[in-house]
């Protein structure tokens, strides 16, 4: 049994940490912090967790995150940065799900986040949550750097393509669909039920923030590192609470290879990516609440480009649900541990 | 470790089962049946089950289910009825999630479903499967009767003033709504998204098949039996997937009660009724997946009608969720055993 | 045509104002105001009105405001009666979609509305905007409060049963539930689409503003005046976008009354009030974008509770529309004009 | 002022036209068909017509269409193409919705449709009705064809590129997503509320009857009719009632061209076409229940991919507001005679 804190448990993420260590038989959670909930009950907040939880959101304090086993920052960007190097150096493992120490450029993270990066000195030593590619380096981090959920459904799906050199990598396409939950639980008019219900529409497609993180991933799944790789990513705004679809656009530079057993190869360990069968496409409230990623692939017409679609519950597999797979990984767990309930369907 | 049968499993409430003994940890489901679907594997219907069921639906057959120490029965109306003599007399243990054996009066009963019940000689011995009420005779029960969704969330939230003689009850008033699950995963007009989404609407307002059984729960809750009990019950259609929120009114006969401790007191030993603070309203949301039932009271201006909000998830303790529970007190297991998740929020 | 000034256009009340007016033949909108958004075009905040409107948000300025035949407030409660005044004195027609001329007691509006009436010599004056009630009035008015979202369903269900006298007035109950963008064009996080979509509930149980106005309608109702009128009047909030169910129950003085054939002859003339046959209950997407308010009648088991359905669009009959529709009658324009076209559907 | 008649009124195109032409000055529903509601009132089917229509359903007649000025078919496949010879003898002017008679390539239209075409002499003479494409041929046409939904959207987002010959023809993508309506008002699980909300899916990735018609529709577009041109086409299901969104990816072969200007010069004379402003990205609800299309063109990170978002209501645009706007052309109507209302928002 450990000990695990929280930072910033009142958004989306939060909630769904808790939701999910509710019932991880090796996780207590000891700490939760919030500025504007000090004082609090979690339970107050969000009622489903009446019953789960007595503890009550207290003001950010190091020493009682240095007193947890792993410390998860469930926060905007920025504030994570802030507190990190005094729980590095306290020893503390670190699960950061915001996107402080994604980007391994400092610069570009800069450009992206418009603001100065607080500890650059520590990116370095930041480990890519993504265990379907970095599980060995997972294990021994002190710090890993949770994934985004666009760049989970998207590096997903493309990394077999990818790691065997079978795409044009100069004009990939990545048209992605989130749930609303994915833009926090802040007062803002643009993500007001009235405003998003029983409507649909694209946004960010000049440039969204996880383009830079995007492209850095399947830039390290290249084979050939030499050719210039491309992505288009344009997100959209569903009707919907959770989920992230991705349809994945490339051009295939042979036509004989079976698309099919690459990727049921390639994931066959896998606990968490599902290959569903040819000609099954997969729907996003078959993951609502699990960590599973669902991926097909479609030729269609027998052309030469290949369609990937990818879904997971952005809340989960994009965000919590991988956070605490890395936790496990990290302290040895069954991988799988809390994490394994069906999806709720319907 | 007991093994359960499944007949019917291919609507809503038999995969909320499947979904629940997935990760129920005293359950092996060994037969699930569907004459329809016979030979197709459960996660080919439902993609949330992939990778938790091998198991393939099969045509029913006696001998399979009296192989199962329990059967549940997840049918429309009239088929439990006519398999269960034979499993009664082959000693099976079986939970009927449908309306079957709920009315006590077989002319009643063949009023409201329209046909002739198959065996009258068998609701006798059939017991209400309401834990909050009826628990000790569950504990010893072969045949239990699942309440219905509505049935539920009613009398959860009559019960207490009932039993007390607190209100008049004549003049009883049921305003409940539901999500579109409710009407089962058939294909009907009136079920479709187009003519569901962005609506509102009462529907059966003349007379729903679920008046009769909440009737005669709430008869046997009261004090005085000598008073003559009426409720409306008008019962509307949301468009939502999952929930039962119940507003019921009722004329005080006292002023002198504190409604709140009486609430908190009657139910204060059910790891399954949660009373919100004063102030405090239920939202459906806060039960989805679970099978909690939340329940407020509200006295509005003061005055001598008193308002009791209750919600459940009607798949969940509206349905199979209280469908395992009759099953863990059957067997002795822990009450909450395989239903302790936290209930899905945002 | 007239010239007409729309004070606080931002809002939903305000674009749906503006939806209306554009094929109004009558009307030509002159002057929209709005302080956060001033120079901007009102095509930019409402993507449906490009095409349809060059006009661009000013500062509110009186002289402006005078010079337009009438001007409609849809502005928050405490707007109105700050400028009212000036623009009675100025000879304005002013339809006023805010609660502040609506309640004729003043002290009651001050506790409601939790601070000091600033107008309270301008309340006498004011019509109160129900046509199927106030016509003639309405016609002569200089000032007319137009009647909330509940306060429209409410009362329309109740009418001919007060006053003909035919219920108890003492045990009224309605149970209404409304659309989110009854909540209005507010950053609010409990208006947020992740905290309401898939979910239902009540609020305001122990008292919500539209309890004074429903009540003091329905007493000008009763045909004795000297029977104590009582209502208990729980709102809930809708998933859905527009709409408004009101469920109606009161107890019956008579059971010799042909209520369908009431409800047919008090509505028979009235263009927006349709009394739906026996049997059929109304949906709120049948009046989605008009000014229709549709209600069934029914006596459950032909008990002596009867109950009314009432459905309207909060955003039209009950708020924009019905404005127009209280403008066509003061200006002596066809009472349907502009309101003509059938709701959207499906 | 002329008469309709409509083949096949049950369905969710079919109440659109009634719900459009129920405020068209010019035109008068005379007859309107259905074999299955036969003498049943129309507003019977559908509440928001009540007041409306005092139509009935009648059985299909050849006479009656005959008496008509204009015939509408808002039939499935096969039904128009089976009546389509007598009508065009008798000298009916026609307005298919249906996909009978779009395909030129007869051996096309039966391979996708799988089966006989009935009278492939007359797909000749049917005029495509894109008005923005072939105005001047629908004038003068005795049959059009009017497009599908996602055909409509497309081919407007891709013509001023096609047009000009700026992008590569071989490699267009459109990720088209469409509201649940476009599935049409039958009972299929597929299409129920519980299957569809809160979820979201690709659909018919391998091969979906729309690709030959987009792909016929944009070679004609080609200023290079040499070059070959190849779509891969990936429909997804929306949980909303109305509307598509289509995503369009093409490689661009300059990158000197104003691609706005390109597009609002293109458009500029069109009622129905509006391109947003630089970086504004179109909603679907801001064509709810209007024939307007809107379109946003971006060039992401200045690279040499062009993305295209173009919106439609499925039902307006996409199907019963374009037919009206043919049939507009056809009888030298205003364009926007019946179709000037602004779009339902919120």
């Amino acid at each position: 049994m450990i000990q695990a804190g929280i930072v910033g448990g009142t958004g989306y993420t939060g909630v769904e940490l808790l939701r999910i260590l509710a019932t991880h038989p090796q996780v207590e959670v000891k700490v939760i912090t919030s500025r504007a909930e000090a004082g609090r009950p979690v339970h107050e907040l969000y009622p489903n967790l009446r019953g789960h939880y007595d503890i009550v959101f207290s003001e950010p304090d190091l020493d009682a995150l240095l007193a947890c086993d792993v410390v998860f920052f469930a926060t905007p960007h920025g504030v994570a940065q802030a507190m990190m190097p005094s729980l590095i150096d306290g020893g503390a493992r670190v699960i950061d799900l915001s996107a402080d120490f994604r980007l391994k450029d400092i610069a570009t993270w800069e450009h992206w986040y418009a603001q100065k990066h607080a500890c650059p000195e520590l990116v370095e030593m930041a480990v890519y949550g993504l265990p379907e590619r970095y599980r060995e380096e997972i294990k021994r981090a002190q710090l890993v750097a949770c994934p985004g959920c666009y760049p989970t459904s998207v590096q997903l799906g493309f990394m077999p393509l990818l790691e065997q050199g079978l795409i044009e990598p100069g004009q990939l396409i990545a048209n992605s669909a989130s749930g609303v939950s994915g833009a926090g639980r802040q007062a803002k008019i643009g993500s007001l039920f009235a405003e998003n219900s029983d409507s649909f529409q694209a946004y960010a497609v000049e440039g969204h923030r996880h383009l830079p993180e995007i492209e850095q991933g399947l830039r390290a799944m290249q084979v050939d590192a030499s050719e210039a790789l491309g992505l288009t990513f344009v997100p959209h705004l569903l009707p919907i609470v959770r989920g992230i679809h991705s349809t994945l656009y490339a051009k295939l530079k042979t036509d004989t290879c079976d698309l099919q057993a690459l990727f049921e190869s390639r994931y066959k360990d896998e606990a968490f990516v599902d290959i569903l069968p040819q000609g099954v496409f997969p729907q996003t409230r078959s993951v609502k609440g699990s960590n599973v990623c669902r991926i097909s692939i479609s030729q269609p017409q027998g052309r030469d480009t290949v369609v990937v679609m990818s879904v997971i519950d952005n809340l989960a597999k994009g965000a919590s649900g991988q956070a605490v797979q890395n936790m496990n990984i990290m302290f040895d767990f069954a991988e799988n541990e809390g994490l394994q309930a069906p999806a709720l369907l319907p």
